[in-house]
This record gives structure tokens, C-alpha cells and sequence, in this order.
């Protein structure tokens, strides 16, 4: 059960915490802790509103905040859990306890006024992905910002570029990282977008109509948004499910952005590639955060489908996977930013690589230095009859090239020096727009302003 | 195979079709047929692009754009199939038959120059994704029009509201219908975000660098952009996947919003309930629609972990989902306009449902009624018995209330007249903010602007 | 953080754990708890096994057993998540701790001896679905038992069918509940059939060959097996997923015949339904339990694609779904057994809502009268006025037919007596098959023999 | 739209069918013209069982299977896309298609009698499943017959084992292959448990109580799944969709077994690596289908919450995602079948991976043979320094060990000779049971027996 104050021992950490609920400055994000405690903020902004209001006596905001702000002990956690099973969640259970510890009785009419549980959830939910949303975005900024450096100190650094897992064309490792980069900032820009506009507090009561605060239900829910700092929605969102699924998206996408650099990092450092290395953990953990994804955002789209005011199920599967979700994401990104911050590039063992292909990679290349002499068939035959003696030979392209005899003669009736050949072959020469991409890639990054929260 | 004009004999028609492929004002969207054109499209463009940069014979644009422009017949439908067959992807039949088709060879080598084959079908998904959320769009707009007027017109028709299935207290079919709008509204809003700033050209040759166009390919990529339309990204985005996430995710997200009208008419149609009626067809198409979303977006989500510049078998993973999912979103987009422009609203029904209940709903109004009088424990005492009492006996519990001669005893000693209590039990006085939440919904209606294309 | 003992503090009972981890005779199931009891008793199990074999010392099975039933107390367990978060996974602190514990050296050496972390989760995974797998399978067999007796007690309790939510020709409530059965039997069944046939022992060392305990391998797996009452598979798993698969497969198969089921009952516990009462929060959670289940399986059935001899993620990803589906399944299973078991059969309800529809769901079988005197175009036309008439004038279709002269008419002329129209009219006399297919399938659920353990 | 001859011009093929849609000795499986087929087979099958049992005229059985097996042409085809835009599925067309090609009127009164159109589609996903789970289960149990030879073949060709996709400790390309094995048996022998066991016919007419047949439905079905081949159930099954989800879940079963050789085979055909050569499209395609399983499956399971005698959506959500999952299943194996019949397998260069190694990935087996003399803390320091010392200087480790001064003496002092430390770097002696193993899988193999159609 959750350690309200969301210390090491809340439920979050557990048996796998370490790996998968990672991320958070000050502990685990979207916990049981975090929840518990994100309730007790919303009931006690509540009590805050309605005495702002007029609807509650002098005092009340304060003594139901008293309340909510004192740590829960086993036997109110086994009392809530008891609530639970009864009414099918856990704010009945929260509200009873606060009322008791509220002495003043005119203070204690200000407990839970005029919400229904789902108010409360709800809202609670908007804190929990605030909190969670911040961290990621942290890290993923941090992540991106030793990327962009990384992209910048390996402009030029050459390494063979993969396509179905097969050496192909040069790249560098600036233009790869180039590619990590835009995906760690867009993944952060959309968190952000999600954070900065799409919270905003749930307050309905029963039915969505607030009908027991009378005329007065508009002006509260304002209030209650003041004081939690999230949106005032134009209407109750109980069964409107969009903010919930967009929270997840953006999640999941983070994690989409994430997988893609770990799955290079574990590529790119098997052993019998080696060029580059890190935390192995760390990759490895991000492919397991990512991995869990896609399945708890197809759930949270599926719950969607919610009934007039409010749904028999399909809200209550909600909680589990947009907690979770919420906590991948930001142990994804914890765990990148120590990843990438730790990357060693080995440049020598690209270079090596690279030169260990013989020159293979360049053959399209070759190809169309001689198309203009030899015409394309005979350049594609010759190219391609080179490429075949250097796999059954075991010789490199580069010498089946430059020292067979028949192709000798054939380059210089067609007036192509060896020079050239060589110069075909040199990768670094075929980058084509390679730098430029990495500089539009820097400049989106430097010019990306992320709103940051407080 | 496909019809390459969009016709109704196209795959997308196929025999699921007429439930699962509608909407598209000419003809289904994202079927087979809209991946050919676009494919085609793309090709065509990248030679008049080749041609603007000085990189392509005169002429060659045109030869190649009329060659694309040419109808596929079964026999070269078939080629690329074989092709596809030998390669994983259609592109290279398509180069192939296009190849074939320009006569003159000066134009012929302007025939996907420098492009790769995924390039080709990233683009084209690209084009494929803008007519679908178009057509999304257009219906989920004249959608929300239509369930604007329904809340405008039904802001005081009151009706019963339900909470986990049950009745409660009571709500207006507007306030219903604003919900209904507010998820049209967001869902119509983020598609065209979506369109409006994330669909963009994909060119990067074998690996990314678009190393074969020399440093001209940054340029060439600018006029490609610009010949369809589309934006032009600081770099290649080969592995680098939220465009496709963005585009799968707020198709997802409207199918979400609408499973949610759906399964509200759904049940407000039961025979037993009798509060509307609407093409029971549309309903049960939209849900048919919308309950294929979520996997979906889920196998797309977890395809983005991709293998260095290209990838083995997640790439084409995406292919058939993300068309899927276009076409869903469009179909259900449509199917819902349809299902609400044809909404009959039974008011009389909605009342006789209402007063069926025998204001029990309004049990938690009388309690506050009393609270004042009687005393929190009292008050609620008193209607907890009246309601049990209306349970087991049958008599409505407002006849309860108003004629057993002990409440009535009751009520005269604490000074509440028969009139307030009757008051109580009127439930046009207990709708709290319902019509300031529809006059907020239909305000924030009225402001959206939709960025429409061309 | 678990409580190794598995009281109702343990992780799994958390803040969500009322609703969605219940179940389990003596405590949560595949919780933390669970995960750290299975964990130890693996690692208990093989020091017995190797001593078993000859290959650890007289009394190192006793002292490693003796070591790991001894109760983690707060520091261990921070132990392991500081492991967990260098190491990526949890063992390596178990078998640290328990190395710790043994006080005599060659006792010492039999800890963890042979194995790899991954042998050591994967066989706890097998003990941890043994368990939930059985808590479920007792509950779907309890409810499969009163869903029997409630079918065969209504085998003649006439209710209205509904297809798409509208009413039908009618049915029994023996039949509902019938159709109940046969998916809580299949649900039982295969729940058996994967815990009986595929939950084997993993033990493969480093790289699936056991290379470290030379010829002995296969012989200390048999052993283990045969400590822990596990199969002894052909070979190790370490990356064929298939068993976790199955087990997640019918876990989720399982929430998906319950939910059928809970769907039902919160239709026709509806207040204007109101045909059956029964515990809400059960039917509720029962829902809640089931929507989370297919993205867990699909994370599940994505993650098989696992590398080499170990995955580097995907194995990893494994872990929380598959604990969280185990979970859901038997809480899934625990709500439904409470729900069936107080479920109140409105009968009289059921009548009468019948008698409402006034004839019209028996349309088709008058028709089928008719047809022969009248033809089929005559009598279907016949048949549709009525009803129309009916619809539009709010005279229940019986009386419609019954007293409407032109049609008293023509059924005069073509010899059918008002005395066969009411008898047509009769649902009682319009069931088909139904008691034999209530028969059928009490058949079924009474020659089904669940295998069950110990 | 279809070609009921299921021609390769069928939408089966699709643009993206070449990889998406093979499989099939004849013709793409579950494609719209198998389902047309199945839909037309039951219509047939059904006129055939009423007059088996007395409730059609003579003859009426010939004449709609006559009817039925008649082309339908762009014309009808049109028809049924016209009427399921009117009623939601192709079946109202079909019957009235069949109607009217009927001319004898007794005849026709046998076309869909006593049927609603849900029979009809659910009989037929029967149909569709048997085909393509034969056609999947062929192709598998070709697959592994070739694994297993690969398995006997290479039980003792060395290679690198691999763990984290970093290298480890020495297995054998047969262990390798047998671990395939054992997932493509277990893939294939479900698919048969499922397709032997779990087909059954649909038929309950409106409600699931066939009325309309009066007491002649249970017999008529019996019939109907005589003339089909197919079980016949309890009772329907219309909304207890577990055979759905059955098919479904070893479909996705079957691409997830195959999804782990292709991803091996894609690593070990790296350029970097080569150990493999094979069909790289078959590899890359394998997981172009696998990776679109999970979320189809969901998608199945998600489904089964069906409502009542009919669903309202949730029914016909599942036609698409069904047969797309058994095309994927089926066309996953095709190509999987292809891959490891085309397999080439270089031995040399699996050695000399593993001789690049120097030694290292035994470093565990050395401090093995050290710890005896020299104690487990020195022993593990000793290496542990050796394999710093190789990885700092580039010497093998192999040469650290045997040729640096101090360890020499250290291991002279230990009675350590030279020989058994190469002994010990001997990948051959360290196999553990590996060939134990793959006699294990090969005998499972060999016994197990897969129940095989006609």
C-alpha cells in the first residue's frame, strides 16, 4: 500500500521499480503514493473553493486541507481498501477518513461538497500525469540536449549506414544521431503540448450537472481549477475520455521515439559490431518500458467507449494502465538520458568497419561513374560482375576493381583514371546532403522552446 | 487489385466495405487504389522536381507525370505484385512499368532518380493520410454542426440521467448533446492539426544521405515538397516514426470520441428506454468501426522501434495498419454524420421515463431540503425510509412522501411545506450549470476554426 | 514493496488491489509477494535438486531452503532494487541475500549454482500462473455451478431476446444463462489445460546448454522439475514464448467470456430493464477487470520475438503484464463467482416486459400462419400494416390484429380462427429449441472434469 | 471486390497481398472470395439439411447449391455492397442473389429458411478458418521438418552463444535450430487443437432458439454440420465468441513462434556477423506479419463483450481483424518456410566469430577450473584482471592468460598446466547438454502427430 509521503517504499518502486518505474526528481511518478496523494490535494482545493465561494464556512479550506495533508496509516489504507471493494473505488473510503478528521462540523460539510467520486478521480488523474508528464519531459530535454551534442562532435565521423540489418551507403554517426534527436524533441514537444493544454479538472457531480451547488457549480469549478492550477474545461468531461487518451498518446509516443534509439544503441554495440557503448542496462531497460506501451494505450482508447454519465467499467480499467503508461514513459526516459549519456562512440571501430566492406558500399556509386562513358547497362554489368568476384573471391571490391586486368582495360579505353575509381570509392565523398540535415536538425533543436512548468 | 481511378469497384469497397470503407466525397479513402495514385503521384513529382533543379532533361516532368497518370491494367497490376513478391515492397514494379512507359530515355532517367523505394511509400502514406483525414474531417465538422443545433435546441428537454447504468438525477438531452459535441469538436480538431503540421515528404535515398544527388538533394526534397503539397522536415524520417504514430493516433482518438455518441444512442434506443431513434445501422457501424482502433494504433505504436536507416520488417508492418485505420476513422466519421442528421428525439419519452422514476432521483434533493430542519441524520433517515418504503410497495416516493401521514406529521413540525417538498421533486429546478456547460460548449463550437485545405 | 508472507499488505492489494486483484483463496495473487515467494522457492528448489544430484553438499538443499523462506525484511528488499536497477533484473540481489544467509561455505556454493537470472524468473513466472491459474479455475468452476443451477431453474422463464439492443423473439432466462455456462466452462477448461500441460521448469545456465554443470545438466532439470511439480521440457525456453503466451491467452480468454456475461447483467439490471439485481460493483469490476486484458496480451504475444539466447527487452517486458493479466483473470473470476451467486431473477419483470411489446417480437410467426392461407406477399403485407398501425397508434400489435375488422375479415375468409392468431401470439409456445440446448449444454458442464491440483 | 473463384485477381492479393496474402496451395486463404465462398457454401449446406430433414421440397437442396455455386458478377457484387450499407453485412444479399437465381418456388423457399444472417457469417468464419489454419499448418509442419534436419545436422557446429545481443558462452547452430523447432511444433500442433476441436456450425436463428423451425432445429443443425464437416455445438453461440478468439490466439501463436526465427536469422545474416544467408524479403516479411498479430488479436479478445442474442458492433468488428489474422498467420508461415528451406548456413564463419573471440566468453568456465587451487575471490580476480588486461590491449584473452609472466607463475604455483587452461578455452568441451537437448526436441518432433484434414 502507498506511502502517501511517496517515499522508496511506495508500491511504485516494488519488485521491479528499479527497471520500470524510474524517472521522478523526488520518487516515483504515478504511483499508489502519487494517486493517494493527488486525491487528497483535489479534495482539499475543493474545500478551498467552496469556502473561497461563500459555499463553506470561514476555516473550512484550511481544516480539510489539515486533514488531507496528514499521512494515511495501515488502518486507514485497509479502511480504504475495505470502501473500495464496496463501491468499486477508493474516494468514498478517502472522504469518510477526512470527515472524521475534520472536528469543526461546519467545516466537515465542506468535505467532498458536491463531487462525485469520479470528480475527484478524474482530477486527481490530471495531477498524477502532470507530475509524471514533468519528468519525462526533464529527462527527454536532457536527453535531447547530449544528443544534439553528439549529433554536432560526429558531423563527419563515417560509419556504415543499415538497411535490413545489411552494411549499405555511408552515414555518419552525426546524421544518426541527428535522427535520435528529432525524435527525443518531438517527443518532448508533445508531452508538453498534452501538459500545457489538454489538464484540466473534472467537477460534475452526480450527473454532470452540479446540480446540488445550484447556480453556483461554474464558479466553483473555477476556483477548483485555480487552485490546482490545471484548466477550467467548458463542460464535466466524465464520459468525454479525449484528455485521458491524449495523456497516453503522447506517452506512448514518447516511448515509440525511445525504442528506436535503444534498439541502435543494442545494435550498434553487439560485439561484433562495437561501435558504440553505454550502460547496457540502460537500453535494454528502455526496450522494456517501450515494449508495454502499445497494449495499455489501446486499452485507455478502447475505454473510451463510456456510457451517458458515466461508464460501468470502462472508466474503472482506466486507472491501472494510464498509471502505468504514465511511469514507462518517464523510466523510459530516465533511462535514455543515462544511456545517452554515457555513449561511448567508438570511432575507430566505425572507420574500421567501414573499410573492412572493401569499397562494397559504394558500388552505386561506381555505377554511375562509368554510366556516362560505358552506358548503363555495360557500367551496371561491370559493376556488378566486380561485386560477384569479390564474394566468391574473398577479395576486396576495391582491389577486384582496381586490379584486374580485363577492368583496367575496359576504365581506360572509357578515359575513367584509377584516380577516379579510388575517389568513388572514398566515403567520405558520398554524403550527399548529410551535414546539411544534421544543421536543420541542430537549429530545430536550439529553436525548440519547451513551455516548463513553475 | 486495385481500380487506380477510385472507383466503386476498388479493393477498399471489397465486401465489408459498404460498413467498414465509407465516407470520401470521391470514392473510398486509403484503399489500394488511393496507395497506387499517391505512389504514382510521388514518382510523378519527383521528376518535375529533378526537372526544376536542372537535374532532369526537359520534358522529363511531364513524361513522367503523363506516364503515371496512365490507368494500371491487370497485366501490369500484376508485375507488381511479382515484384513485390521478390522485393517486400510495390515500389520497384511501379518504377519498372513507369520506366517502361517514358519513351524518351533522357526522361526516362528522371524515373525515381535518387529516391528509394521508401521513400516513394512513405510519401505516399503521407498523401494517402491527407485525403483521409480530410474526409474525416469534413463529416466529423458537419457532425458536430448538426449536434450543436441538437443542444441548442434541447437545452431544457429534460431527461433522466445514468450512471453506471441506473438512473439518477436528472440532466437535459442538450447537455447530453454538448458532451456528444465537445468530443466532435477535439476529434475534428486534432486530425487537422495533425494534417495541417505533421504531413511531410520523405526523401533520403538508400540511407539518408541522398548521396547519389551529389549536394543538390536538400533542394531537391524542397521542390518535391512543394510539387504535393507537403511539408519539408529538417531531415529524412526513414526509422524515425511519430509522423505515422500522429497520424494513427488521432484517427484512433476520433473513433474514440464517436464509439462514444454510438454507444449512448445505442442504448437511448433500447426499446425498453425509446429516448431516440437514428439509423440503428449507423450506430452499430460506427461501434464496428471504432472497436478496431485500438489494436491498430497499437501494432503502429510498437512498429516505431526501427533498425538503423532502414528496417527489417517493421516498416512494412505499418503498411496495412495505417491504412486501416484511416479508413476507419473516415468510415465511422461518416456513419456518425449520418446517424446524427437523422437523430429522432422522443421528448415525450424522455419525460415519461422521467416521471416513471416517481422522483426518486431527486431523493438526494429532498434530503438537503430537510437537512436544514431535521438535521443531517434525520433528514437523511426520513428519505432513506420513504425510498425503501416506495421500493417494496410500489408507490411512486414522491406519493410516498407526500401522503404517509407521519412524514407528513414530520414535515409540518419542521415548518416544510407540501409545496417545497413538491418543489424539490421538480427536476427542471435541479439541473445545477447544465446550461451554462452547453452555452460554454456550443461557445467553444462557434470559435473552432478548422484550418481547411485548398 | 512485498510483504514476502502475502498478507493483505502485500503490493498486489495496493490502492486498486480491492477491485482488480481479488481473488485467490489465501491472499493476492501474482503480486509482488507472489513473485519473491517463487523467486526464493526456485532458488531453494535447486540447491535440493543439486544435492539431489550429487553435485552440493549434504544438507545445502536444507540450508538454502532454511535461507529463503526466512522473511525479506525492508533493507533486503532495498537490496534488490538496488541490484535491480544495475543488473535489470531482481535476482542477482535474491541470490546475493540468500548467499549471505547460508553461514557454511560448501553449502554456500549450491546457491544460484548453474543457473542464470533468467531461469530463475521464468520458472517463478510457471509457480506464480500455478497458482492464479488455480484461484481462477475455483472461481469459474463455483460460478459455472450456480450459472447451471440458474439455467436449469429458468428453463421456461420467458424473457424477451434482444439483438442490437431491440427487442426479439423471445427467450428464457435458462437460455441466457445457458449460454453463460458454456463460456464459463470453456473458460475453466482451457484455464486447466495450460496449467496442467504447459507450465515447465526453466533451467538452461548462461546460454540455454547448462555448460557449467558439464554432463549433469539435463539430470538437475528433471530434479527441479520434479522439487517444484513442474513439467521437464525437451529443452529450455529462455526465448521460445509460446507457455507464456498460453498462459496470458486463456487468462485473457477467460475475462473475455466474463465479460459477456457482466455486460448482460448490467443491461438487464438497468431501471428500465430492471430484470435482473445482483451485486453493481461486481458487474462493474468484472468489466473493469476484462477491458484491461487484451493490450496486455498483445504486449505479451509482441514480446515473443525475443533474440538469440536472451532478449535484450522484450524478455524484460514481460514481467508486469504477465503478472497483471494473472491478476485481472483471477479477479475477473472472483467478482463474477460473487455476482452469479446473488443474482436475483426478476421474473415477474420479466413478463411484463414481454407482455409490453404487445405481440410485435412474434410478427415473424404470424406471418408464418398466415403464409399458407394468404400467400407470402399477402400475409407479410398483412402483417406490416398491423404493425405499422400499431407503431403509430399505440395499440398494442395483439390488439391490432385481433380487432381490427377488415383484418378479422380476411382471416375469416382464409379459414384462421382468432383462437390461432392468439395462439401464435403466444411466446411460450415459440422457444424452438431452447430447453433442448439448456440441456445440452447442463450436459456439458456435467461431463466436463476439470483436472484439479493436489 | 471478389472474385469467388479466389483467383490471384482477388482481394486477397491486394497491393499488399504479395507479401501480406500468400500462402494457400490455392489461392490466397481468407481473402473477401473465400469468405464469399464460405458465406455461399453454408447458404448451401443449409437448403441441403432442410431437405435431409424433411422441411424443403425434393430437390431444393441441388438447386440452391447450383445457385450458390454459380459466379457472382460485378452486378451482384454491387448488390451485396448496396444491401450491407443498408443492413450492416453482406448476408440479406447474398439470399436475396440466391433467391432469385432459384426458379422453382418450393426451392426457393429453402434458400436461408429458418437462418438469421449471423448463422450464416459465423458458419462461414468457420469455413474460412479451416482453410487457412490447414494451409497455415502445412506450411509449419514443412518448416519444421526442415529445422529439424538443420537441428541433426549441426549439433556440433559451434557458434557463439548470444545474450543481450552481446556474445557469451559457446552453443551449437543445432541447439539454435532446435530451439526454432520446438516453437514452430508447438505453433503447428495448436493450430490443429484449435482447427480439429473448436469449428463449429452457427445456427440459432433470430434469437438463438431457432423458433422458426419449431422442434426440428437442433435437427436440422446436426445436418448442417454433417453437409459442412464442421462440430455441432451445444447451443449457439452467437455471443459467446471464445471459438473466435481461439482461432485468433493461435493464429497470433503461430506468427509469434515464427517471429523469433526470423528475428534470429535477420541478426545472424548481418553483414557484421554472416553466419546465415537466406531469402532476405522472406525474413523481413516474416516480420512485417508477425508484427501486426498482437494488435488484431486484441482487438478479437476485446470483442467477445457482446451484448445479449446480438451484438451492437462488437460482432462486426471482429470480420476484419479475423481474417486478416489467419491471412497473416498463413502468409507468415509461407514465407518462414521459405526462409529455412533456403537457409545457408556458414560454418566458417561461425568459427571464426567465435575464434575472434580470443577466449573471452569462457573466462566463466577458467575461474571454474582456478577456483579450486587458487580460491573463488583469487580466481575471479585473476580473470577478471586477464580479461581487462585483453580488452585494454587488444590481446586475446586466450594470450593474456597463457602468455603473460605473473599469471604463468601464479598458475604454475597452482599445479595449473598450460594444457588444461587450454583445455578450458576449448568451446567444444564446454556444451554442457546441448546435444541431450536436441535429441529431445528431434524426438518430440518425431512423435508428435498432427491430426491432418481429409
Amino acid at each position: 500500500m502507498p506511502d502517501q509521503n511517496g517515499g522508496s517504499s511506495g508500491a511504485g518502486s516494488g519488485l521491479f521499480g528499479a527497471v520500470f518505474a524510474r524517472g521522478g526528481a523526488s520518487g516515483p511518478v504515478a504511483d499508489d503514493a502519487a494517486w493517494l496523494r493527488s486525491m487528497l490535494a483535489t479534495e482539499a482545493a475543493l474545500a478551498r473553493a467552496l469556502e473561497r465561494a461563500g459555499l463553506a464556512s470561514r476555516g473550512a479550506g484550511a481544516a480539510v486541507t489539515k486533514a488531507a495533508d496528514a499521512n494515511f496509516g495501515p488502518a486507514e489504507l485497509a479502511e480504504l481498501s475495505r470502501a473500495a471493494a464496496l463501491t468499486g473505488n477508493p474516494v468514498p473510503g478517502i472522504a469518510r477518513v477526512l470527515t472524521r478528521r475534520v472536528a469543526d462540523p461546519a467545516a466537515r460539510a465542506a468535505v467532498h461538497a458536491g463531487a462525485t467520486a469520479q470528480d475527484i478521480m478524474d482530477t486527481a488523474a490530471m495531477l498524477v500525469a502532470r507530475d509524471a508528464l514533468g519528468a519525462a519531459i526533464a529527462d527527454l530535454t536532457a536527453a535531447a540536449d547530449i544528443t544534439a551534442r553528439l549529433a554536432d562532435a560526429h558531423r563527419r565521423t563515417l560509419m556504415t549506414g543499415r538497411t535490413l540489418l545489411q552494411q549499405a551507403v555511408p552515414v555518419t554517426f552525426g546524421l544518426v544521431a541527428a535522427g535520435w534527436l528529432s525524435g527525443l524533441d518531438s517527443a518532448a514537444e508533445w508531452l508538453a503540448i498534452v501538459r500545457d493544454t489538454r489538464l484540466a479538472v473534472q467537477f460534475g457531480g452526480a450527473a454532470g450537472t452540479l446540480a446540488s451547488l445550484g447556480a453556483d457549480g461554474a464558479r466553483v469549478r473555477a476556483l477548483l481549477a485555480e487552485e490546482l492550477g490545471l484548466a477550467d474545461p467548458p463542460l464535466p468531461w466524465h464520459t468525454e475520455r479525449l484528455r485521458v487518451i491524449d495523456v497516453a498518446a503522447v506517452s506512448a509516443r514518447a516511448c515509440a521515439a525511445l525504442s528506436k534509439i535503444a534498439r541502435d544503441v543494442t545494435l550498434l554495440a553487439q560485439t561484433e559490431v562495437g561501435e558504440v557503448k553505454g550502460n547496457p542496462v540502460a537500453a535494454v531497460a528502455v526496450l522494456g518500458c517501450a515494449r508495454q506501451a502499445p497494449g495499455l494505450l489501446a486499452t485507455l482508447v478502447a475505454c473510451a467507449e463510456q456510457e451517458h454519465q458515466r461508464a460501468a467499467g470502462a472508466w474503472h480499467a482506466e486507472w491501472q494502465p494510464y498509471g502505468h503508461l504514465l511511469q514507462l514513459a518517464a523510466s523510459a526516459a530516465a533511462w535514455a538520458r543515462d544511456l545517452l549519456g554515457h555513449l561511448d562512440v567508438d570511432t575507430a571501430r566505425m572507420a574500421a568497419n567501414l573499410a573492412e566492406a572493401g569499397g562494397l558500399p559504394l558500388a552505386e556509386r561506381v555505377t554511375a561513374l562509368l554510366r556516362g562513358s560505358l552506358g548503363a547497362p555495360q557500367a551496371h554489368d561491370l559493376v556488378a560482375a566486380a561485386a560477384a568476384r569479390s564474394a566468391s573471391s574473398g577479395v576486396p571490391f576495391r582491389d577486384v576493381l582496381l586490379a584486374t586486368p580485363e577492368i583496367e582495360n575496359t576504365l581506360t579505353k572509357a578515359g575513367i583514371s584509377q584516380a577516379r575509381v579510388e575517389s568513388a570509392l572514398d566515403p567520405s565523398g558520398y554524403l550527399g546532403s548529410s551535414e546539411a540535415f544534421i544543421t536543420a536538425a541542430l537549429d530545430a533543436h536550439a529553436t525548440l522552446t519547451l513551455p516548463r512548468p513553475g
